[in-house]
């Protein structure tokens, strides 16, 4: 069996013990004679599988016991849309755009009220976070969105946005249970689960209950109702098993490890390696503001696109793929989730002051 | 490893090769050194084999040129809102009731428009399926809704509803690559996966190229658009990559078999053990009228709930789980899906006819 460092953005890599266990399962879960995958969501075996899985992710992240914590689907595409749906009441929302993603979040929010983009870093193609201590927040927004970690451009919010006493809403899909963070601070967070948690296919939203509404406009398609999804524990129709199983698989690993506290120093680790080595490098530098770092994704770059090209070429010979940047900014991008092992961040190091020696002119 | 005989109506049993398969190949597909589930749809294995799971459907089930094959998420509930939402031009829509969900269906379509009820078994319990040769087809209907195999009842539409020239769209849900269907006869076929294709958090699509609308409102979610999601080739965003990958690997396996004509004959075999036995039984009688009897789910009682009750409880003791009949009709259900062996049926009428010989007063 051949195994790579794979540096995808996502869907990205897994725990190799999360992988292995499941493997072993696939066709007989705990002498229950089937797999998984074969299960009806009805039955007491399922139902414990998803409550050990939430429960699992409230001790991990340390949710408050007045949020609820929902696995849908659609990814965080459908959020784009479910958010503004759900959670304006006055029609308004305000947007701080830091990648293309949040800009689509502000996109298809202008379909449902009216969108105020407060503060922007499209200026500089998105490599730094603006400062957001003293935001024009609208006097009747229903809420403030963000998106924290940017995996396009590699940066990272080290501040929240003072919202002024607006409910803040945050994109977490590719920072989840990479650090700590204080969940009372938001009205909601989304993260698709295809980076830090599981395979695609499952969105986790954690939602204040005081923000779930009953009095939605009548032509909202039921599916789209964070309301319906909370009062079915997530089984309003067939959910995502096996996807829902394996995250627990992960959440499970994150708390033998020791929880966010130890995966966070890990984390903290991979990135000062790859950091570390970008800021004395004299071939390769970072694209994004210091200040605004992602430990999660690091784009880099030569200043030799031909370079570049052959850098990502060659990766494969020490098993390092999927090295290669979003092609709207170009260059390199290694994303270092919590599965990645940092001997991966050092294979990859090694082979960048090789590949430094040898086209250094 | 233990197997036991699943006769769970969904998510259900799935071929032991195909989870063999996936098992085999969990940390390292096909020599790339990772798995399915850790791969970026935006590389060239993956396409492959996203590719090929709809050139295999399209050959199992003979679908024509000018119809788009889809994998969406949120299962056929999602689709209760995005068929009215994308199909209704004129606003009116013919619903044929069946069964529960396709009550629930018809009640979401009413968010979207004008819905006529145009047919329905809901005086008798839903055990039959009803005279569909002459209906009372409104002259403005976009399109005529029918559920082909109602999974909770165990009835089958064996005629085809005739809808005067309207468009007609079909649940297949719990009978796709179950047995031969002419697709052309259909607008829109949906099914959720987890029946007879793979894990739950897939939907099947198969859409008529000139249903496809652009000319959408402009508050439609982007993700409840058949437009945007055909045009990228159903990766608008990250797709459900690994359950996409299963349901190739059960589409390899039909083809192996000698494709749908070759299953439905194993169907027929299997739904004729199960049905003759009932048929001549002094204990057991099938619940639905014999001219509407379904080859997945079939439906039988004894005439007292407390044997009922008996037959199920013992029936683990013969490794035959998942027995008992949905709660809204009590008494017994066998789903009898593709992947459920010949073997099993045997092992099921062997029970009963034990279990008779021991309860028959």
């Amino acid at each position: 069996m051949k195994r790579v460092y794979n540096f995808s953005a996502g869907p990205g890599v897994l725990p190799e013990a999360v992988l292995k266990d499941a493997a072993s399962e696939m066709l007989d879960y705990q002498n229950n004679g089937m797999s998984v995958m074969e299960m009806s969501h009805r039955t007491p075996m399922f139902q414990k599988i998803i409550d050990d899985a939430q429960k699992d992710l409230r001790t991990l992240m340390n949710i408050p016991d007045n949020y609820k914590v929902l696995f849908l689907q659609g990814g965080a595409s459908l959020q784009f849309s479910m958010i503004p749906m759900n959670l304006m009441k006055k029609g308004v929302a305000d947007y701080i755009v830091t990648g293309a993603w949040a800009k689509k979040a502000a996109a298809e929010a202008k379909k449902f009220g009216k969108v105020n983009i407060i503060a922007s870093s499209e200026d500089k193609m998105f490599s730094y976070i603006p400062d957001v201590s003293d935001l024009k927040i609208s006097d009747d927004a229903d809420y403030v969105h963000m998106c924290d970690n940017n995996t396009i451009y590699g940066t990272k919010f080290h501040h929240l946005p003072n919202t002024k006493g607006k409910v803040l809403v945050s994109d977490i899909s590719s920072c989840i249970l990479s650090e700590e963070i204080d969940v009372s601070k938001f009205g909601l967070l989304y993260a698709g689960a295809q980076k830090n948690i599981g395979p695609a296919g499952i969105t986790v939203v954690i939602i204040r209950e005081d923000l779930i509404r009953e009095d939605m406009p009548v032509n909202t398609p039921t599916m789209l109702r964070y309301d319906i999804h909370a009062s079915k524990g997530s089984m309003y129709n067939t959910p995502p098993t096996y996807g829902i199983y394996l995250c627990g698989k992960t959440f499970q690993w994150l708390l033998n490890l020791g929880g966010i506290k130890a995966i966070n120093k890990i984390n903290e680790e991979k990135a000062a390696l790859l950091y570390d080595y970008l800021d004395q490098s004299k071939l390769f530098f970072g694209t994004v503001e210091k200040n605004s770092r992602s430990i999660m994704n690091v784009c880099f770059k030569t200043n030799d696109p031909e370079l570049d090209a052959k850098f990502i070429s060659n990766a494969k010979n020490y098993d390092i793929v999927n090295i290669k940047g979003h092609r709207s900014i170009g260059g390199m991008r290694a994303s270092m989730y919590n599965a990645m092992p940092v001997d991966g961040i050092k294979a990859l190091v090694d082979y960048m002051k090789i590949f430094e020696k040898e086209n250094l002119k």
